[in-house]
Formats: C-alpha cells, sequence, structure tokens
C-alpha cells in the first residue's frame, strides 16, 4: 500500500491555466467558434491534464494487460481458457486487433502477463509480473487475497513507470527539458477469458444496479451460459460481500489481477499527468477501483467508445465520463481506446497546428 | 451532360463477392465474431464498393471546393463573404482545419475554386476552374443557369479524373497492373460563405421537409439572422419551384457551384469504385444532387459523421446512409470526413492484417 500512497498523493487537479490558455486559442483558430465541438472539448481537458507548453501526443502506448479468471469453471465464456495465453502470443507476433489499431494510430504496445493461468515463453517485448495462475473461482471464496490486489496495482504501477522512464531517457538521452513527457497519452487494454464476468461484478457493487442490468455476453455466450453467468456473478457478490467503500476489497473479492495491473497504471499515469484512454468495459472497471481508490483519477480518464457491454455505459455515467464514439465495438484489448488516442491527438494537432485569424489574415465574423 | 452521363454509365453494383470473401475472412480473425462491430460493416462495405484484391486506403485524398453565394446579401451569415477567398488562402498555406486533419491521417488536400467571387491569386496547388463569380441571389431567381450546373459538375469529374490519373502515373510510373487505383479513397468538402443557406434549401426540395426542419445556424448567426436565412430559403423555393424529379434543376435554382462541383467528384469516383467519405451538411447536399443524377452513386458513398446542422441527419436517412460518429463538428472544409477516412482505413486494416485462428494457433470458440 505504500507505494499505492506515494502515487496518488501526485494526482492533482486538473490545470485551469492551461485551460483557459487553450480555450483563448481554440477561439481565435481560423474557425468559427467552437465548430470542432467534441474535439475542442479534448484538447482543452487534455491541456489542463498535462499542463504542459509544446503540447503534443506523439508518444503514446497502449497497456494490454492478460490474466486468466478462476470463475470460468462455471461455464460463463463462449471460449476456453487456454485463449488467453494464446492471445498473448498474437499480441507479441503482431496479429492481434490491438496491434492492427495501434500501428494505424503509431502507438506502442506494452503486453504483461499479471496471471496467465500457465507459464508463457519467455518474449523480448512480454513482461511477465504474473501475481498468480489465474484468479480463483469468486463463486467459492475470494478471488484473491488482498495482499495480491496490492501487488497487482503496485506491479500495474511499475511497469507504467520503467516503460516512461525507459522511453524519457531514450527520447532525450537523459537530458530531460522541463515539462517533457517519457509517454504523452496512454490507452488501456486487456485479455482475459471470464473477465467481463468479474468486470460486472465489479460494476454492479460500486454502481448498486442488479448484475442483470450490468452483465452482457461477452465473447458470445449463449442463453445457457448467460444465465450462468449472472448466477455467478450474483453467488460471488453473496458469498464475498465485498465492500464498495473499499476499493481494494472489491478487487480482491471479485476482480482480476489485469483489472488490478490496469488501475495501477490508471494511478501511475494520473501522477506524471499522462492521459489515460479508457478503453472498453473491462477497462472501465479497473476505472472504477482506480477512482475509488483515489477520485481525482478520474481527472484523467477518457472515455474512448461505448461498448456493446451494457454495464459499460453503467459504469462511465457513474464515474461521470463521456464516451467519443459508438462503433459498437466488444472486442477489448485496448482497440476502442486506440482509436480514441487517435482523436485526442488529432484534438491537439487542431489546437497547435491551426492557424490564427490574425496569423492568417482572415476576417472575423461580423459584430453583431 | 455528355460527360456526366459517360461516367454514370460506368457506376455499379456493389460487388457481392468481394463482399462475401471478406465477411468470410472477418469471421476467421483471432476476435470474437464480429466484435469489431461497425469497422467490421464498413470493411466489408468497401470490400464491395472497390472490388479489389491487395485492397489498402494508403492513397487518400480530399476535395475542398471553395464559391460563394449571392444570398449572402439577404444578411444570412455570420462571416463576412471575403472570408471565403481567404480561406482558401489559409488551405493553401496549410493553416486550415481540414490541413491539419488531413496531414494527421496521411491523406492530400486537393482545393479548387469553382466560383469564388473575386479573382484568387494562382498558387500551384490552387486548381481553378471558375464557372462564375459567386452564384445569383436565389431569392430573386434562379442562383445559376443549367448550363453553369452542367458545367459545375463537368468541373469536379474533371478535376477528379486528372487526380486519379496523375496519382496512377506517379505511383505506378505508367506501367498500371490489374485493379491498381490512383486513389484509394476520398473525402469531400468545403467553403463557401453562406453554403448551408443553399444546402438546406436542396434538403427542403429533395426531402419534402419544411424549411425550418432542414435549417440550422451555420456558422453561428443570432436570432435575427436565423430568421433572414428561413425566410430567404423559402423565398428562393417560392420563386424558383426546383422540380425535385430534377437534380440539375435543383442544382441550378438552389445550388452552388462548389456543391456541383462535389457532385461531380462523387460521380467520377464512385464510376472507379472509388469509396466517397461524405463531409457535412454541404457536402451530403451534394450526395443528394449525385444520388438524384444516378442512385447508385450511393452504394459508394460513406457518412462520416452526424453534423450539428439539424438537416444534416435529415439527408442521410433520406439516403439511407448511417453516420460513423457524431462529435457535433459543424466546421466542413472536409474536417469530418478526413476522420472517417482514418476509420475506414483502420477497418480495412483489420481486414488485410489481423492474424486469422488458424494462422495464429489459438482456439475457436466452444461448440454449443
Amino acid at each position: 500500500m505504500e507505494k499505492i500512497n506515494e502515487v496518488i498523493k501526485n494526482i492533482k487537479d486538473l490545470d485551469q491555466g492551461f485551460m483557459a490558455k487553450a480555450k483563448e486559442r481554440l477561439d481565435n483558430l481560423t474557425k468559427p467558434k467552437e465548430s470542432l465541438g467534441k474535439l475542442e472539448e479534448l484538447a482543452k481537458l487534455i491541456a489542463g491534464m498535462t499542463a504542459c507548453e509544446n503540447l503534443s501526443l506523439a508518444k503514446k502506448v497502449i497497456f494490454t494487460f492478460a490474466s486468466d479468471h478462476g470463475a470460468t469453471e462455471e461455464g460463463i465464456s463462449a471460449f476456453p481458457k487456454e485463449v488467453t495465453a494464446q492471445m498473448v502470443y498474437n499480441f507479441l507476433t503482431g496479429g492481434a486487433g490491438i496491434n492492427v489499431l495501434a500501428n494505424h494510430i503509431g502507438a506502442r504496445v506494452v503486453v504483461a502477463d499479471l496471471g496467465v493461468a500457465c507459464d508463457l515463453k519467455p518474449h523480448k517485448n512480454l513482461i511477465i509480473k504474473k501475481i498468480n495462475y489465474g484468479t480463483k473461482n469468486f463463486t467459492k471464496g475470494p478471488a484473491m487475497s488482498k495482499d495480491e490486489a496490492l501487488r497487482s496495482i503496485a506491479a500495474g504501477i511499475d511497469i507504467f513507470e520503467q516503460e516512461y522512464s525507459a522511453a524519457l531517457i531514450e527520447n532525450t538521452g537523459g537530458s530531460v527539458r522541463g515539462g517533457q513527457k517519457g509517454i504523452d497519452i496512454i490507452g488501456t487494454g486487456e485479455m482475459g477469458i471470464g473477465n467481463t464476468t468479474a468486470s460486472s461484478a465489479i460494476a454492479a457493487v460500486f454502481t448498486a444496479k442488479p448484475v442483470k442490468l450490468v452483465t452482457g455476453k461477452g465473447t458470445g455466450i449463449d442463453e445457457e451460459g448467460f444465465e450462468n453467468k449472472i448466477k455467478a456473478i450474483e453467488k460471488a457478490i453473496k458469498v464475498n460481500r465485498p465492500d464498495c467503500t473499499n476499493a481494494i476489497d472489491v478487487l480482491a473479492k471479485v476482480g482480476g489481477f489485469e483489472i488490478g495491473g490496469l488501475c495501477g497504471v490508471m494511478l501511475a499515469a494520473a501522477a506524471k499527468r499522462v492521459p489515460v484512454v479508457i478503453d472498453g468495459f473491462i477497462s472501465a472497471a479497473a476505472a472504477l477501483i482506480a477512482a475509488g481508490i483515489e477520485p481525482k483519477t478520474k481527472n484523467y480518464m477518457i472515455a474512448s467508445h461505448s461498448s456493446v457491454e451494457k454495464g459499460h455505459k453503467i459504469i462511465l455515467e457513474y464515474l461521470g465520463l463521456k464516451p467519443l464514439f459508438d462503433l459498437n465495438l466488444r472486442l477489448g484489448e485496448g482497440t476502442g481506446a486506440a482509436l480514441g488516442i487517435s482523436l485526442a491527438e488529432a484534438s491537439i494537432k487542431i489546437l497547435t497546428q491551426m492557424a490564427t485569424f490574425k496569423s492568417a489574415g482572415v476576417s472575423e465574423r461580423v459584430e453583431e
């Protein structure tokens, strides 16, 4: 908990001065005022998050964390548990959806094993921070111990901080100028057969909505599987009684290691004033944990899309986040976040690269 | 009309074979079936439009056409008419919103003067196809003659075909292999003080909706200007009686030269099986004219966003197009189309670059 406390004391409010400066510039660019709608709001928000001069979102990283879930024993997923490990190899060889979309937007993908149920073959681009070989079946007791929950969050913090420092040294040769960042913006992503089940449980606990309202069909289960899933989540909550005022308790009892890891990434990014683009339902569940630990983390969150998983909208509303778009996505991995990062970068290019009325010699609107 | 007829006879149906092949591949990629939602639908659609092997959307062009509108005399815009010409220079020096977003997505912007009210200084990147020095005030008679309407469409066809041929020679050194295209995808954009007024008139005529329902505040007029705008449009329709079964008649009586030009671009692109990403309200009005001339042009249209201009949604519904996103944009120039093109390219990269279950050695879903 010490490391977590160390990080969260650095999570600050949005910088109102930078937001006001961004708004002033946006209003002077060669376009009708506010005519770029949500892109302008986004640019202003990111200015407040980053609070730096020479704002750029060139350095983009997506954190895709993998882990297994003991609740798969309950017949809650359309895919066998082995797929978690298989997909990790797919991430490492560049064949997954997130690889394609990260390439498309010029982002790097950081892949980590937080708790896959088998030993993965080492690979130069695989970070291994295995907390355990999958969580326990949460219908029979806590998914993990409190210590494991804390260690999963700490692992996420470590992974972010190592990437940040390494990138900073790589980009600057070690001589860091004021305000320069190792990473400009991040996206969160995950892979874990069974992890929509854990996420629905987290959503139900925090938002106090009935399980049925926050549970979807994940990768595409049939009606029987869907009934199993709802029953498993209801049982997990009944058996474990997670305390919604204690985010670590919720993570331990009904969460997952990749969810804890992503929560750690979110806290660490917020502490460095790095915007966090939330992907889908599982990332949003991690955001609930992060916001539960330190509500100011929400200042640094951008919701990319509205997922097909119906609990996603409910979490975003609870967090006060408005998604940028809805493309009926339900893949995870960080795919929606990648598209959201591209819009965020577009918004910052608008802010920093467009001409003003004055610089372009364009007449302003007729005085009313 | 001869040139237009020559083009439209080459506009074909979507290729069902390529669509089926795309669907088959999408269903075998390492992701739950259809979990990339609208991106998958888009990829399938583009496969049907382009009907080519080795599908890529690397060569992206946005056509941004400028022209003036005589109806500005009626006090219908928040900006003075001079802004049209000033913004053309801004496009040419790279300071406008469309320049920034086109750079962001790796697209080229083709800027053309279809009818700006003054003589523009020549510039190596400015195409001059001036039909006239702005349209006439359509509250007093037709905006342009029938001949001018036809010439504006033909000018758009010429501009597209020249760009297409030039790019094909540049990319291939003249030795074109089968199926290779000079341009892979286009976006439409425009600049013209007063052109939302013309577009509302076009929308009202085709959709038979009351003018009030298809008229918005354009660049941001006040209430008085808004009343002027509605009255001007109602008067234009009453005075000119455009025939909704004759798209050329509608263009001539209540349209604009940039709208005719974009209509020509759409027809020419469709004839080459090049997907057309529609920007906002004015581009959608041009799409109405194009679909009026040849309904199959709709096969090649992708609606990028849903604009703040309320007539936009109504036009898209009329055309049977569903926008990909809604970011409250109302700038035009092709800015929304640029973002839409990026999504289209993402969808094609998904289709062509992701691994299949077989190639990645990932287990498929459990048999039900």
